[in-house]
């Protein structure tokens, strides 16, 4: 978990890590890391699911979760009460998405999308300029994908779905299929060319779902830079023509890398900070 | 074209159906019904593609269609300028989403979606009580899907994409596949667990992606009342417990039919043509 402290002006003044330990051990260090720091809200951006409706009894916390310990874990209401200021809280991804649509790439644009692959496949959902949520929050990385016939791994790893989006293309998906991981693999067309028809068939349901205005990759394999060009391609071959014009004209500037070099999480807490503060101050 | 003329509390006056020939057929039979008609203000659910993008030059125009002589078409101008009332446009199924989401059984949920199973797959997708565009506007009738090992069709029909949802579930699919219309296939088992697949799969994509507090079914194929309980069971299996509670607890409220017996895109016109009315209003 990263923890930061940041001005409104999208200034990160310090920022350090903490292990995600369960919250027995973790939560302190959170509360020790912020006491006495003078904050005047704070934003969580936290893995999920989460129960993000404001009406709901648990609004705030985290709710079915592979980490047990976590499950049920009211993360929102023990800040608050804990540090006695204004919290405004969003799963990781769409803190992300609405970092870039404050501070990066998506900025003046109503509807876009983060999309991150890493460990896991995540996305982030911005519609007029807000996270979306719906009934709970997006999940698209479990999108179910076509996988493809030549894929040497006969089954993907989602524990849930086996063949979802990350089953077939997160980072583990791709080290167990080729023995090594992304990083090893760099030089190796094979690897990112059956990566990128993955993840281009998950933008173009995406595109054919949401019609974000813009598309953001970050995370971990996507530090592998010949895999962006290689999405684009698979995009545009696999949307047959069904729909053109606007953004999907360029590619190149449709589906971008994240511009805030992993600060992106960070600045979308510190922009989830100032909305609670603001809120809050308008209760009063 | 369905042709109504209605009042701001929902009631229908009166109908005609109009036959969707080509502009210079059509156009001057759709003014001539309207004219001397006294409305306030015209709404419009239309084929797509659309230009929704209030700031373009071409707002209100049919884009791409299939229908080769609307191509283009500046169907919301022409209505406007020969009408002289203000004109409010969307997607059919964009209106359709509206109409249940003012009438009918999606009225006071901030997020919903309908999806139509006719001729073609169209949804609709309603967020924070108006119509979801984004750059474009949803096309997610065509959505990639995995088609089943044992699917007698090898491929499916989309000209564009083959196997998308539409190119695998549409009503001319279901006939291209088995030889016979839906309705002569009423009492075969296989027809309606392999619909039951792809429309689930596709309804598990959505909840992923919208997360949508309900998902209303209509068009002719639902009319096959044996379909929407299979599509229930499809989505509970294919979701393997990943996301639950909320409306996933009772799948029997959270996907249903349309409670307005085919008037949702009607009354969804009504909706939009009273938003015009109040949009004009607000400019003079």
């Amino acid at each position: 978990m990263v923890c930061a402290v940041g001005r409104e002006d999208g200034s990160i003044v310090e920022q350090v890590s903490i292990p995600t330990t369960e919250p027995s051990r973790c939560m302190p260090q959170i509360l020790e890391y912020f006491r006495g720091k003078d904050i005047d809200a704070l934003g969580v951006g936290c893995f999920g699911l989460l129960d993000l409706d404001r009406d709901s009894q648990s609004y705030g916390s985290i709710t079915t979760t592979p980490k047990l310990r976590w499950r049920n874990y009211p993360i929102m209401r023990v800040l608050g009460t804990e540090l006695g200021v204004p919290v405004g809280i969003d799963t990781d991804v769409n803190a992300a998405a609405l970092g870039e649509a404050a501070w990066g790439c998506t900025q003046g644009l109503a509807c876009s999308m983060y999309i991150t692959v890493g460990t896991g496949i995540g996305v982030g959902i911005i519609v007029d300029g807000k996270p979306h949520h719906g009934m709970i929050h997006p999940e698209c990385g479990h999108i179910p994908v076509n996988r493809r016939a030549d894929d040497p791994m006969t089954r993907g790893i989602c524990p849930y779905h086996g063949n979802c989006l990350e089953g077939l293309a997160s980072g583990p998906a791709i080290e167990n299929r080729w023995g090594r991981s992304p990083a090893e693999l760099a030089g190796c067309e094979a690897v990112w060319a059956l990566e990128a028809y993955y993840l281009g068939q998950a933008v173009c349901s995406y595109i054919y779902t949401i019609s974000p205005e813009r598309i953001v990759f970050g995370g971990g394999v996507m530090n592998q830079k010949q895999l962006l060009p290689l999405i684009r391609s698979e995009v545009s071959r696999q949307l047959c023509g069904y729909i053109q014009g606007k953004g999907l004209n360029d590619l190149d500037s449709y589906i971008v890398p994240s511009a805030l070099d992993g600060r992106q999480g960070v600045l979308g807490c510190l922009t989830l900070a100032v909305q609670a503060r603001e809120e809050a101050r308008h209760e009063v």
